[in-house]
């Protein structure tokens, strides 16, 4: 495995100069794909790509029902205004699909790697004639999923799954070496908007990562509003991450004097510097009072909001 | 049904003088008995029958299996420091079974209330020869349970049951004009030492109330430490009311470097005068993290503690 460049080592000067060239020795005269997310691993791998393939790399956005409010439409406005084509593939039924009646975290993760990798990129592949793509797989994406922590649905050499035996393609991981302070120094040198480059981590299977129990649409749309809350509340705070997760217990509650066995969102908001340890922020009191009021007011449903305490570990940032 | 008396309409002295008459009138020459939780409401009720009746009432702790850490000699050191005879009744086996399986909150309240109210007071009543119980419904509990927010396990009359034709014995109810504030102001009057008469309420269902899903002696015993830390910590908050919730859903945590999907602990205080309202305590973020901290360093398998932020309503104060 490659070895780790720390964040005060990195030349991203070079760093991409090394990256754009492994990305064309490994493609060669052929063509590649590549998925964009939104986050800032897939913006930075999209442009390296680009830089080292121009229009021999597609770029997809797959909507898979998962994304936050506004994502789609947020992530390829910036990508128009950067001259790079994204392409817009609508995966939801597949997605949704694979995720009914699935409860358990990594069952959930798997349905979610086996849609993107084997249905949505599988389908493209054979399409496209592409045999990579290329993906923005971090160090500490592959630390976790080794250490059995939580199974990242972009790893796959370390867990001994070839990607082309299994799915037909090769993967490539530009950013293999790098934990998310280096992503963002090499974003940033690649012309990224500090919007992107200095944007919250958000998980692989995302919005179906932070509702506990089933992915439903109706569950996922309940996490996306109060994700939305919170995004907005949050934002001027600092922390390294903020998000919402929908619990999947009822809790007792009361609406109109009546009895409402209602649901939980759960607020996370993480001081980190790279993920591998984290504490929870000690927001004011204020902002604490006016994420339960939003989300008390304008999610359908809830009748409790808490606010996570523990720390990472024995804590993970996401719940799920 | 009674009307109300309001706390600062509330003649303490002419009250009990009024309470201490009805109780001799409703059970003439035959015998009484009441339970002891430990809570204010039970405790007043124990001293006005005792004042009431003398020898006449037997007062009985029925060891549930759901109380807290230390509860049942707390309370009777007080009492035995009263003067007043307390009996302790193991029935654990009897709740417990009753409690397996079962997971609704509604469901949990009735398998309690008729363990309680049938099994061990019925054996009770058929062995003493009693026919009146002495209970501490207040008017609050009658409210939530007619307004069907929650069944309280001691409210029969509202709901159209005839505790004389369902269990065989009459209940009669002193404190049912009075809410929380009332109580412990009679409760001072009948020189109740403060640690009792001021004491945060405690629910009916006792420890079953705090977890999500099903009371069994595990969990109750999960809960019962979490507790126990909450009341440790929280007791010079000058809160309502302070509490822990294990919850049913697991969440993704790491323990040695390893995955542990385990469990979370959910802590309410409560700002409140009478319970009818509530707003979360805003506790410094010091005892925010001690909680947190001790919760995950001692009670085995939780890897998650959150602060509850909802107000009451649409939040009510317990969980289940």
């Amino acid at each position: 495995m490659a070895e780790e460049i720390r964040v005060e080592a990195l030349d991203a000067e070079r760093f991409i100069a090394d990256q754009v060239a492994a990305i064309r020795a490994a493609v060669g005269e052929g063509t590649a794909i590549n998925a964009l997310s939104g986050g800032v691993d897939s913006a930075v791998v999209t442009l390296l790509g680009h830089c080292a393939l121009g229009e021999r790399l597609r770029t997809v956005m797959v909507e898979n029902g998962l994304m936050r409010e506004g994502e789609l439409e947020r992530t390829a406005a910036v990508f128009a205004d950067l001259g790079v084509p994204v392409e817009i593939i609508d995966a939801r039924d597949a997605f949704f699909a694979a995720l009914r009646g699935v409860r358990d975290p990594e069952a959930k993760r798997e349905a979610i790697t086996q849609t993107f990798y084997r249905d949505v990129f599988g389908r493209l592949v054979r399409e496209s004639g592409a045999r990579t793509l290329l993906q923005g797989t971090i160090l500490t994406d592959v630390d976790e999923t080794v250490a059995g922590i939580k199974r990242q649905h972009n790893v796959f050499a370390q867990l001994g799954i070839d990607p082309q035996e299994t799915f037909g393609y090769a993967i490539v991981e530009p950013l293999l070496q790098l934990r998310k302070d280096g992503v963002r120094k090499v974003g940033a040198a690649l012309g990224l908007p500090a919007e992107v480059f200095a944007r919250m981590p958000f998980p692989g299977p995302a919005l179906a990562a932070r509702v506990i129990g089933e992915a439903t649409p109706e569950r996922i749309a309940t996490v996306r509003r109060a994700t939305a809350i919170v995004e907005r509340l949050l934002a001027d705070s600092g922390a390294f991450q903020h998000l919402a997760v929908l619990h999947e217990d009822r809790v007792t509650g009361m609406r109109d004097g009546r009895r409402d066995f209602g649901q939980q969102i759960e607020v996370r908001c993480w001081d980190s510097v790279d993920a591998r340890v984290a504490s929870p922020t000690a927001l004011p009191w204020e902002t604490l009072r006016r994420l339960a009021d939003e989300i008390l007011a304008e999610v359908p449903g809830v009748v409790s909001v808490t606010y996570n305490l523990a720390t990472k570990p024995p804590s993970t940032i996401e719940a799920v």
